[in-house]
């Protein structure tokens, strides 16, 4: 069975680290595509260009301009490859433009230890069933953010005051989250999962759309098959700009991917 | 006066971007040179590269090989420059080889929005003379460590049971930091400061050095003189490596710096 997923990220080596792509018009959201996406995309990359190191342990991106449905390359550039890790460079471009700059050292999950000492904490969560379905978004959000139509998300009830109308000034929004055709995540999949969410500033009575500088993901895990938890919280919004963090803990209880990303405050609409 | 930290970071434009610098001994730690001191070396080419734009909001680097004392070149690449903030990418290259390879987003953190919503918590520690003195370390420390002259560090003396074989397990190491000279810490300086703490692995019964994959630091203010209050935790040990979360505070109250870092976990001596 094919997923979109894999149609919507697949890349084509072009010769001398460069591969080619095409991006997909249904990861649009407002005036560009979700940056997890083109994450996405530049992870697939990296991991043809280091192929016995599977992996992103972890990527830090830089934003630089908004994609766009259409080609796109993906420039890569060894700096270092050891026995257990690779680091790489990467950009995104389109028609001449950057889009993305991104550092990424990669490895594979499953050759690397297998202690754990995790003391964060699962986020708490209702029944998939008792939490709020994205689809029942209004059209007009819909309709400038069909990204959501890729994924299916069900918001915790507790976090979701600001759908009504009643954010609840606690910078936190967590949902069940899983992709829509049903495909698992997996390592790559996980660096889209920590951009998958509204913004965090929803919840702090911000709507609309805040562009990121720069979003690292840590890739701890191999994730289990079902379900995500994704959580996303802030604690310090200043100088217009805030972080926000992002948990994505495996239906085995187990935290898999860890990412922080700064961003540019909402304007006020 | 002149301060040591001014002395040991200063640069001179080459040409074409780049910039030379000559490490300074002083900084090592093990058997190279501490990562946030090459940070501060690479942060200051890449504000005189980008000069109405003086301040790091944001930047992750990948570290490829230890940095060793003596001559080193910064190569920068301004990818991006709008009206408030400006990307660029940036090479420590010694004898040919690169040492980080550095992603970062600058502004003028006196031009942001001046609006503060900050939930995290201030930093609790006992007054600075009720504190452990970094300089109590043994001499094996010292010797090995340099570093720790460059810095006036007092560690709370609930989070310092590691130094008597005592960690608590609890992974989170905080202190009252300022440099040792006196030289009050600067937008630049902080980079620095949340890598100058021992490993927060000290307090989870594994001393010995952790060797840092990825570092990214956000600078969310301009610090206000005096002590600052840093804290360092980790909630993920997992596959070999943990992340570390720096919080830097100034004598003002403020959070000033947040800084996330994906290390090794020590090896077993």
């Amino acid at each position: 069975m094919s997923h979109e997923w894999d149609a919507h990220t697949a890349i084509e080596h072009a010769g001398d680290g460069v591969y080619d792509a095409t991006l997909d018009d249904g990861w649009r959201v407002g005036g560009g595509l979700n940056g997890g996406y083109l994450l996405g995309v530049v992870g697939n990359a990296v991991a043809a260009q280091v192929p016995d190191k599977p992996h992103p342990l972890s990527m830090s991106a830089y934003y630089l301009s908004p994609g766009a449905p259409g080609a796109a390359s993906v420039h890569t550039r060894v700096l270092r490859e050891g026995g257990t890790t690779a680091t790489v460079a990467a950009d995104l471009r389109q028609g001449g433009e950057d889009r993305i700059s991104v550092l990424a050292t990669y490895g594979d999950l499953g050759r690397l230890g297998d202690d754990v000492a995790t003391t964060a904490e699962e986020p708490v969560l209702p029944a998939v069933e008792e939490c709020v379905d994205g689809s029942y978004a209004p059209e007009e959000t819909r309709r400038i953010a069909p990204l959501m139509q890729r994924f299916d998300m069900r918001f915790d009830p507790a976090t979701i005051g600001w759908a009504m109308g009643a954010p609840s000034g606690r910078g936190h929004i967590q949902a069940w989250f899983r992709l829509a055709d049903g495909r698992d995540a997996d390592p790559l999949t996980l660096l889209m999962v920590c951009d998958a969410l509204p913004p965090v500033t929803f919840d702090l009575g911000k709507p609309g759309w805040a562009p990121t500088l720069e979003l690292t993901v840590h890739v701890r895990a191999v994730p289990a098959p079902g379900w995500l938890k994704v959580s996303h919280r802030t604690r310090n919004v200043a100088g217009g700009m805030f972080e926000e963090d992002c948990e994505v803990w495996d239906s085995a209880g187990r935290l898999v991917a860890q990412s922080r990303q700064l961003a540019l405050e909402p304007r006020a609409s």
